[in-house]
């Protein structure tokens, strides 16, 4: 790829232009606050403002309710030939461009499966997605040349491209990422109404079971939010088997002997499938064989 | 802390018997399996089998539901002139102690806050406690030697004593560990729903907030079955919340203007909140602070 801009030199702007950079391509780096292009240029990631000519591949880098509006405005400017972004839905945005008119056929929806619990420039790392999943969802309209683009991009940064359309990513991301993100938040909740000695005896797992609901309100309400119907019906689904959880810890804590033998199985069984379905979260491919694939690929 | 036994050979148990060895002291080692216990001592735990006349402490590393009739036992065997025990609950066990008729003026309940996903001897590290808090639950009736060695003990292993009632204890791990547990669960049960394609997305904030459902089920359930009336109370808090932003959600998926902007706010609200509750799990103290705190104690 000879030429590039990112648009939103945040984290993950940042950190694609210095995983480009590393790969011989010095992109141009645009951002409404003029300060985070000038510290991203200043940690080596390329070069600020917008190139003369259009470059061939723009990646907007900017929360999923801007990502219309700025593939609008950088379409009508010429920015580039192709576009693709990197935010965490997939449908909706899609669904604002075409209503603003964008061109669709030179958009192809992308996100990489990679962040930090820090956001801004300075939080950047060129290998932040090394091995990680990006995922790019074409739609039937979108030029070979622009899904080529977008995956050659996700190879220069040392990720796995995945192919599957906007709908399945979204689902997908309910279950691996949103949902998981409110519990997580919904848990951490609850420390709230403990008191200091209670909380003395948090120890890792706690740590581990809140660490994302670190993450920045603000942002995790826009990505939810855009994708609201599928997170909501795989907590509804959670809630339920919560209730008959809730429903067994009753039993055994006061029911009488038959139905505080029915809450104990059904709590043995609740933890079992819990064992189960962490079991399903994939291994992961061993770094060397993750940057061989991406060689081979790119 | 001139002798001690440490009956159950487990992860624990072990990891206790390394400690102290470390420290000087040379535990008896026993197990109802000699095998493990025999494990135990070629790691260079201390020595398999019962002293001829009774040591100080004896230290019962065995799961919840057995604490009692093992306290019972060797009480009535002489083991030891004092006993504590390590279990991740503390009311029930010692009710059921003083069911049986054992003598809990020489007993103080202790719950080492350490712990690995590993079990079994061959998982114990001597250093596996230095820095955690090690609860300990004297009653109205402790002998105050027996509390003393019961501290020694959690001091000898580098940990930090931390002095409350059972009732107590049990909120708080309720709180911090019991309820983290289940949510935890309960959330890779979702993942038996996903499709491989949709498994490929998961990231580090799926693999860490759902760790801890990977623990053994079987032991998992006597710990919270026994401690049943308190999680189901702070379980039962958090579905009242989860069903506020499910609705909130639905709202935001397909509600009227005026009910989506309520939506979103109750959204960042509840994502603010999460900010909160995980900002009140304190922050580790460094090593040497932990280490140089427990020496002066000791």
């Amino acid at each position: 790829m000879p030429s590039a801009a990112v648009v939103g030199t945040g984290l993950i702007g940042t950190s694609i232009a210095l995983a480009l950079r590393g790969r011989g391509v010095t992109p141009y780096l645009l951002d409404r606050n003029p300060e985070a292009a000038r510290t991203a240029a200043g940690l080596g990631a390329g070069v600020v403002g917008a190139p003369r000519t259009p470059v061939d591949l723009a990646v907007l880098a900017v929360p999923p309710q801007h990502v219309a509006a700025t593939l609008h405005e950088y379409q009508l400017l010429g920015l580039a030939d192709d576009f693709t972004d990197v935010a965490s839905v997939k449908a909706r945005p899609q669904e604002e461009a075409a209503e603003l008119g964008c061109d669709l056929t030179r958009f192809v929806g992308g996100h990489p499966m990679a962040g930090r619990e820090q956001s801004g420039p300075l939080a950047a790392q060129g290998d932040l997605f090394h091995g990680k999943p990006w995922v790019l969802t074409p739609h039937a309209g979108s030029l070979p040349r622009t899904l080529g683009r977008a995956r050659e991009l996700a190879e220069l940064c040392g990720a796995v491209p995945v192919v599957m359309g906007h709908a399945e990513h979204d689902r997908a991301v309910a279950l691996t990422s949103h949902t998981p993100h409110l519990v997580a938040s919904l848990l951490a909740t609850r420390l709230l109404h403990g008191d200091d000695t209670q909380l003395r005896l948090a120890g890792q797992g706690l740590r581990d079971a809140t660490r994302i609901a670190g993450g920045d309100a603000e942002l995790w309400t826009e990505i939810i939010a855009a994708n609201a119907p599928a997170v909501a019906e795989v907590l509804a689904e959670f809630a339920l088997d919560l209730h008959e959880v809730v429903d067994a810890l009753r039993d055994l804590g006061a029911g009488p002997p038959e139905r505080h033998r029915a809450g104990r199985a059904h709590l043995t069984t609740a933890l079992a499938r819990g064992v189960q379905g962490r079991a399903r979260i994939p291994a992961r491919a061993a770094g060397g064989l993750r940057l061989s694939g991406v060689a081979a690929g790119s």
